[in-house]
């Protein structure tokens, strides 16, 4: 293993009043979903002056730095996210949103400023590097298909050994590291269907077709997909969020809509609860009579985390928040097109702890008053350095170094 | 059974085009329910013209006028609706409403201007009646709780010995009368049910209660009732027409909310029915935890034609249409506060058929282009007169006289 | 309308005794449907020394009697059934079932009795008679598929105008008569669901199709079609009676058998029920993946009586038992194979009272202590003579002679 | 951690004869769950010879031998189970089951034979072991509540630090051991439902309850528990394996019964599954009138194995196997009496290959054709074993060497 980084702490305290103006800076402006223009053209701008070699528009909107180290070796690449959220921000502070109906609700600020913080400090200590760094900005992760894919098909991974990333996590305190070997984070799909029946006088059903009542045993028939159909040691989730169906309470519906949510954390029974619903729906529309129109909608794939890199990034961990601080947490039901690079190279995605109650820092995600301790964009730094190192540093890939949750 | 009223046919001829007037009258200046101002206002100066004995505002708005015959007897009631729909009348011709947004979509404006036609004939012959007319003209026959229950309060009834009654009925061509014995029209009442659970995370169902799902097994549940509960030689309908739940697709939904209709003959299947569905509606929310909120309208009650009487009245039907113009229907899954008065006196409703496809009078009660073969005001008026006459000159107010439907 | 026939009610008594004896013969060597040897043997013995025309083994094992009258005339049919059921007579009386396992548990032997007395009666007023009578002595009522479509495919209706039967019925008081124009008795057919599946493991239901499962969800979905697909104001039942799956609690079933009856009062309400069932338990099964197997038993078609033979009958049991002893009876759920003669001819079928609290007779047909008020035979025998001479000597066909009910 | 045993192989090897010979002794003579009585008299008759500590009929008929070692230390328990199966030998062997009836389809004869042989090899190397081995002859594994409880009241595990178990196991080939930290094995409960309607006609629904119809809308509404309201995180299964009910086609049943098992790896999953199906089940019928019985059968808890135990008994695996051999499997769905002894001190059970194709031991556990690779009881032999001395030896109980599955 690495010997320890020479005055890793004290760079990152340096560094670190930078990142909080960053931050705050990019939290004032944040942009939405493909729509990233002077995020990414200050990223830019920034990680020319500190001399990285610099290409933007990668994938349409994403910023891709290359720092080489003094030395030959691998190449590792460490990712952060630019883009914001369709939310009013309505907390008060001085840094709140201008921009109305849009905020960076979800922490990517804090990302894209660390990151630009790692930037920094690893271009102060080039010479001792041994191998490459690739700095990913990307654009894009909060809306399908997301930015991730379409810089892979622009050549973002190209030479990439391995890959790290991080979210910054308030239901964790700041403090706390939680990750997780395997599948991390869930493959959410969405879907729309629409049964179409025949419509007509609400004391004469038999001269119509109930759209209604089909899709409520459609509902009901769902509900054995999961509890029947998929293995009880996987798990999968079918959520109706949305019913909407006919006008009047004494007219029989020709319509009714129903939309939701899938969640999976395994391709094989992603693939295999969409194919039962299909069969579901058609056979219940059919059953009855009806017709029906299916939308399925393919969100990002599970996230899922690299055995050994997991291993590894754990370890570096520990360094920083100590053993009883980094946490073998279950997996969660959200998504990240991390997952993209991750089917690409081996690699890790951690959760950096950045709730604070004390401090008010109670909100989930998405949520109008969400903020964060800023204190975690130095937790997150040190650790994106210290897993980037120490896979440079390696004598090989494959960590064998220790129990990894004790 | 009273020989035949001389002229009669010359008499309605005579008095048809002022009713095809008032009938345009009417049209062009609709109100609705329980707002009916001008129409009773114009009912009652045409009967004091006519030299009856006239009350108005009975029960709120409605109109009673008796005419003394000149000779002593029992009291037969006679009954038209004044009332409009809120449709905005879409087709095209004269003498369409002036009203935006309200519209006579039902005839209720051939109904008193029919009525007003009866009048006038039986003005003009009082001398030979042996006995007396009550005339209703009632307010609110669209909207629940409806204006009859109210004129009957409002002591519309007094003294009444039987009741007639008719609403044209353009599906059914123009020359026909279709009635029936017993059960005639529906019970029609109405139901809302929110189903109240616990909203939360698309991709965690453990921690909600999930309203859309639930309500899917209530719907689902609600249809043993009709099927195993209900005495299958009686009718009854629950429909669900309709359902709203959730806003996203990805967040499960706290509430869901469910309208519809119940559709019975009898009052105790009636009965039967609501007090099942409570138990479904609960034990099902309970079932999952959830919590709901109730509201179940009762509409009229069922149509309820006396024999006799519907004996009585088949036979002046087949004078004036002929034997095979007199339909025995099916009970009809419509409602109509004529219950009322037939729950106090027995009586007859009959429909009138008032549809001509060479005119164009195609369409439905209710829809935007609906229109009548205003001849049926003819038909109903002699109808109505032929009934009531015939009631009165009786011996007996049995009637045993001959197969109902040849 | 014919005058009254001289005498009838003496010669009626005159023959009573025979009824009685000749009942209690059967009744004491009962025999299976289809197995009918001895009881046709006797009755053809009977018919024959009484001069009739006889022909036996009609459609296998039933027998025809030929009377012909004094005069010309049309033909009427008149009906008894004779066989027995499969089950042990556990009452205590001297002529009980001398047959282990067989009984007259509905009471076939006393129809067969009670057209012999007829026969015998008519037999000794056959001068008067202008026309002809054809006796039924009919096998295999209890069995589907029945005798009447035997006797039927061999001749026994060539050249019959009308037919007449009665069914005495214990849920009736003696002296009481019941009946209805149109559908009196059920269409009664069975249906039998095996669901294939595949069975396994009872903790790994994923790698297993669950056929119980599979099969509930059948029986929940097959209520929406009576609830939602047939006409409310028709009558349809589908009841499962019997369920058997799986064999032990923790292994998951490869099989479930379904078996039910559908009943029905119209024959297209009957063809659509079963086709419905068709598609449901088609697509129930395709939808989780599941085979099955149907059988679908047709039964008995509805049992429909003709308006006019139905006044007819109606005006002769008002004779019998007095007007408020003839009542309007709802259809009922069983079924009868009568109604293979009704699709062929007009005519009625009656139900006649032959319960007696008092004595005892107070069991359903089909109980193992069923038993009757013998008296009913003189109902039964008169009333069958009274409408068939009635529509002999009237001069159409057609009744119009009043007021059915009263 | 201890340095190896010196030639314990050999010593297994020498060892292994006896084994064989006392498997096919009790192969031969299997007595059944609650009822052993050859087997635990000649098991102590064994110990006794050894010179061990043995005490009988603990817990009624468990055999408790203690072999104290040379030098002071912790005690360490190993277990063997001793009961067989109430089913019928069919396999072709001169080792067969000498009892109609009764097999040893599971394999615990080899579980006492190994263990045996494990006491014999302890007993030779006495001098050398600082501590105290406890072994356990458990019986009635396979019928709850099982012996193992039942041995812990009587003090069988008194004084024990820590425990360790194996199951020979033919769905893995020999040579390999699989086994997990956390939860291995299920909880396996059962349950019986009657659902006690009110039967009758087939054609009068409404005058039942049918019972039938009831439990199908239950089962259904099981599913939602599993799909809806457990974690999806967790694994639960709800599988009714047999229903019953009704007798015949055409008449509506008055019960229906319904029999399944529930499978949990979590207690308070466990619990909230009863709990919820309580709620569905007493809702159900409720909502539709009926009544019910339910029956929960609480099976073992699951088997739930130490961290560090089950690292080191898998480092330990791997000295034996080899590292290739020694696999993390997914958690079982069958369930053990182990689990009670989990719940009171740590200790780690095993699955050790037992499987071979090529000699025909391809049969599942509980299968009448159930045999295995005999060489599977050196494997155990030595797990158990090294298990147990490298517990002795440690210093401290915590392991923390190493990556568990590499």
């Amino acid at each position: 293993m690495n010997k320890d980084i020479r005055n890793l702490s004290d760079r990152i305290e340096a560094v670190f009043p930078k990142m909080v103006q960053l931050r705050r800076e990019f939290h004032q402006a944040p942009e939405l979903s493909f729509h990233e223009e002077k995020t990414p053209a200050r990223v830019a701008e920034i990680l020319q002056a500190l001399g990285l070699k610099v290409r933007t528009k990668v994938g349409g909107r994403g910023v891709v730095a290359v720092l080489e180290g003094g030395k030959p070796g691998r190449t590792v690449a460490l990712r952060a996210d630019m883009d914001a959220l369709p939310i009013q921000d309505e907390k008060v502070c001085d840094y709140r949103s201008k921009v109305p109906g849009v905020m960076h609700a979800c922490g990517h600020d804090g990302h894209t400023a660390a990151l630009l913080g790692v930037a920094e400090i690893l271009a102060g200590m080039r010479e001792d590097i041994a191998g490459r760094f690739v700095l990913l900005f990307q654009h894009a992760e909060e809306l399908v298909p997301g930015g991730a894919q379409e810089m892979i098909a622009d050549n973002a991974l190209d030479g990439v050994d391995a890959i790290y990333g991080v979210h910054l996590w308030t239901p964790f305190p700041y403090g706390v590291v939680g990750l997780r070997a395997g599948t991390l984070m869930a493959a959410a799909d969405s879907f729309r269907i629409e049964v179409i029946g025949k419509g007509g006088h609400g004391g004469l059903p038999h001269k119509t077709t109930d759209a209604i009542v089909i899709a409520s045993h459609l509902i009901v028939n769902l509900q054995s997909i999961i509890s029947r159909q998929v293995d009880p040691l996987q798990s999968g989730v079918i959520s109706v969020g949305h019913i909407n169906g006919g006008q009047a309470f004494n007219v029989i519906a020709e319509r009714c809509t129903i939309e939701g949510t899938v969640r999976s954390f395994d391709q094989e029974v992603r693939q295999f609860i969409k194919q039962q619903m299909e069969r579901v729906i058609e056979q219940t529309c059919q059953m009855y009579g009806a017709q029906f129109e299916l939308k399925y909608g393919w969100g990002y794939p599970p996230v899922v985390n690299d055995s050994s890199e997991t291993t590894r990034m754990a370890a570096m961990a520990r360094r920083i928040v100590g053993d009883d601080n980094v946490w073998e947490i279950p997996p969660l039901m959200t998504g990240e097109d991390f997952s993209y690079y991750l089917q690409k190279v081996p690699g890790c995605f951690a959760m950096v702890g950045a709730g604070n109650e004390e401090k008010g820092f109670i909100y989930p995600h998405h949520h109008p008053h969400f903020d964060f301790d800023e204190r975690v964009m130095k937790t997150a730094a040190e650790l994106l350095i210290r897993s980037g190192l120490g896979y440079l540093s390696a004598d090989s890939p494959e960590v064998t170094v220790g129990n990894l949750y004790r």
